[in-house]
């Protein structure tokens, strides 16, 4: 098996300027085509430290991954060092000094002697083109058993460059020999732990891997293979998936791209029905995901921002007496909100909510967390009390949102049930 | 000047599960303290190679950080293998042992053999306290002007044992001599480049220093500089920071936490005055970007998500024809859903968006991306062309929230200094 290294080379690395994303994503995908790494390293823009780090890497790798260092300014140093270490001469690639012109020229801009900078390459290295940006990398075996991959440290013109050339040129060498495809399961409605405890000893299975992941409510699933072939690794997951998917029966609400948005409009254009929205405590943050998926307006009418108590009645109808006598944050105010912009819209399903986001506005019987989703259609009209406590403002907002969409969705699906 | 180096240890990081945020994290802080860091690395759970890259790293630094593999499982290795390198034997340290019981009974749960291994220090290192999990790091000088100090590689657990030991002991021994202190303002409606032609070569200041970032549509300028104290610091960016915002103008907006919303809320709040908005192509995008602010229940009293053509003329009272001859993407309807909600709302202001948000729907006359926003309010009714290109959905919606809520700032600041 080959071994691979990362060497992340900026300046702006080292003082915490820059997040280093390029690292996580070459790390997967290195450790989906079967390629080890064992060391990562990041260096500042300096040829001494640099050269120390390549010498290294070049003793214990076979593949040099570099990010960085190749731009048109004289700090970037990376394609320089490199053939510094390796005692080559630098040379001008003329099909690179052509391309750069050409680009320069598209954008009107003048090209200037910086950026020739970038048409240098080791001599005997092969240029490994960037369609995206003016730097490319190179491609190069300087020893026996060591080549090394330059990319610029943009990570949309990294990835290009790594998608369109590295990975064809890993496979074509078989360095890379395996692939790792993955599904991940969206869950809503049931917490880690309690998932976990139902997945039970999945998670020390090896191949397919079975990994938990939580965030802002969501729980996921995802499940990974290796195998020779994609179809391979997803043979290989397809029958844990569907063991999942019955574990976790309707708290699953769909997969990879899924989202709870996506998901209600499919149910509700399946049926051929409506929906329109009433929002308080969340401002406008339910339409907006509904109308995040494209094509939503085949289902999704609109709705109504009632911010202001005064709003809740005059555009949804919502009780003068029921408001004082409930309070705002009620379950009999969220049902009349739902009602209310059901009846306005036409829309077959109308979908509130109405609570305490925070960080002020809390009180001991209506304490920030407090949320109602109110739900109208077709024989139901009613409020549910959710209680998502003190999280922050940011939190309590999402999370309503997406609890309201799940509230529905669970709705349509036993509909669906009940009428099939 | 001392100079620290970062070890991050764990097998998840090098294959690509875990973004190393840590590293990001302690770089910056690193460089506002006044501790240079020229190397970082990147190692698995492997004793072996961990070793290896301690001993290289105690060669070249003075301050060494690790991060990760203080867990209580047999493949957290941290503590073990630098006892190992520095041939130092293990001991117990009681008063872990005691914390680490306490920390389970309260918990309702019982310690298991796994956690005592956590209670596990080289003969000689103090213990740098964990207030938050059962981890707690070291601090230790193996040899002379070497400290090692180690953290577990759960963030909140690492920032909160660096700010509350690792910073007063470097502080108290005079490692950490500096203080950087920045402040990012904050601009919309001019692009980067044309900012940067205008703020010319503040960009070569060395103390303090400007750097641009650009995303999403916004401007950001971060002038940061060092000095001994941090209000000194500020005392040198003070200066700075009025001359960009008087080169910046209007475009400039605000600085550091402050959001469009944001400023929009204040200058509302300060007049006395309300807002209302009308959405068609963001779906409620706006009036969450409002409500997103505590607070803005004093000025936001709501809104109507109009995403259907037929609630534009229901909700809002846009006129059928207007709608049929000019189309819903139009200056004609953005006007009247601006009308059309301060009307029904009360409001002194309503805000409106209608748009292309794309992939689809787009034509040669109305492509993705062209986008009307209209305004209402004392004297004043329009609707405001902005052509934002097919840059994605996501993209085109979010662009023109925030260009709707610059659109008024701008008349709410105009007419402030007409009315003063």
């Amino acid at each position: 098996m080959k071994v691979a290294e990362l060497i992340s080379v900026g300046t702006e690395l080292l003082l915490g300027d820059i997040l280093n994303s390029n690292a996580q994503y070459l790390s997967k995908q290195l450790a989906s085509l079967g390629i080890a790494c064992y060391y990562q390293s990041t260096v500042g823009d300096n040829p001494d430290r640099l050269q120390k780090v390549i010498e290294l890497a070049a003793s214990r790798a076979n593949l040099l991954i570099f990010t960085g260092g190749l731009g048109p300014t004289p700090d970037d140093l990376t394609t320089e060092t490199i053939a510094q270490t390796f005692s080559t001469p630098l040379v001008e690639d003329a099909a690179v000094v052509a391309d750069i012109a050409a680009k320069f020229a598209t954008r009107g801009r003048q090209m200037t002697d910086n950026n020739l900078k970038q048409a240098l390459r080791p001599e005997g290295a092969d240029i490994l083109p960037n369609p995206v940006g003016t730097a490319p990398g190179m491609i190069w075996s300087p020893k026996p058993d060591v080549v090394l991959m330059t990319f610029p440290g943009v990570p949309t013109e990294m990835k290009r460059m790594w998608q369109d050339t590295a990975v064809p040129y890993l496979r074509s060498r078989q360095w890379a020999t395996e692939v790792i495809a993955s599904r991940t399961l969206r869950f809503w409605g049931v917490s880690e732990s309690a998932l976990a405890e139902k997945v039970g000893d999945l998670f020390d299975s090896t191949n397919p891997t079975v990994a938990p992941y939580a965030n802002w409510g969501e729980v996921k699933l995802r499940i990974a293979a290796k195998a020779g072939t994609e179809a391979e690794a997803l043979a290989t997951i397809a029958p844990l998936e569907e063991h999942l998917r019955s574990i976790g029966g309707i708290d699953c609400y769909g997969a990879d791209d899924d989202t709870l948005a996506s998901v209600v409009g499919q149910l509700l254009a399946r049926q051929g029905e409506t929906i329109s929205v009433a929002e308080s405590c969340t401002g406008g943050g339910l339409g907006a995901m509904l109308t995040a998926v494209s094509g939503s307006s085949g289902y999704f009418l609109g709705g109504v921002i009632a911010y202001d108590n005064w709003i809740k009645q005059a555009l949804l109808g919502v009780d003068a007496e029921v408001l004082a006598s409930h309070g705002a944050v009620s379950a009999a105010v969220a049902q009349q909100m739902a009602e209310g912009v059901r009846d306005r819209t036409g829309s077959t399903w109308g979908l509130s909510i109405t609570g305490v986001a925070g960080p002020e506005g809390g009180t001991a019987e209506k304490p920030v967390g407090l949320v109602y989703v109110g739900v109208a259609g077709p024989q139901v009209a009613l409020g549910v009390p959710y209680r998502f406590g003190d999280r922050g403002r940011e939190w309590v907002r999402q999370v309503s949102a997406c609890s309201a969409l799940d509230q529905l969705r669970r709705r349509l699906i036993a509909r669906l049930g009940a009428c099939s």
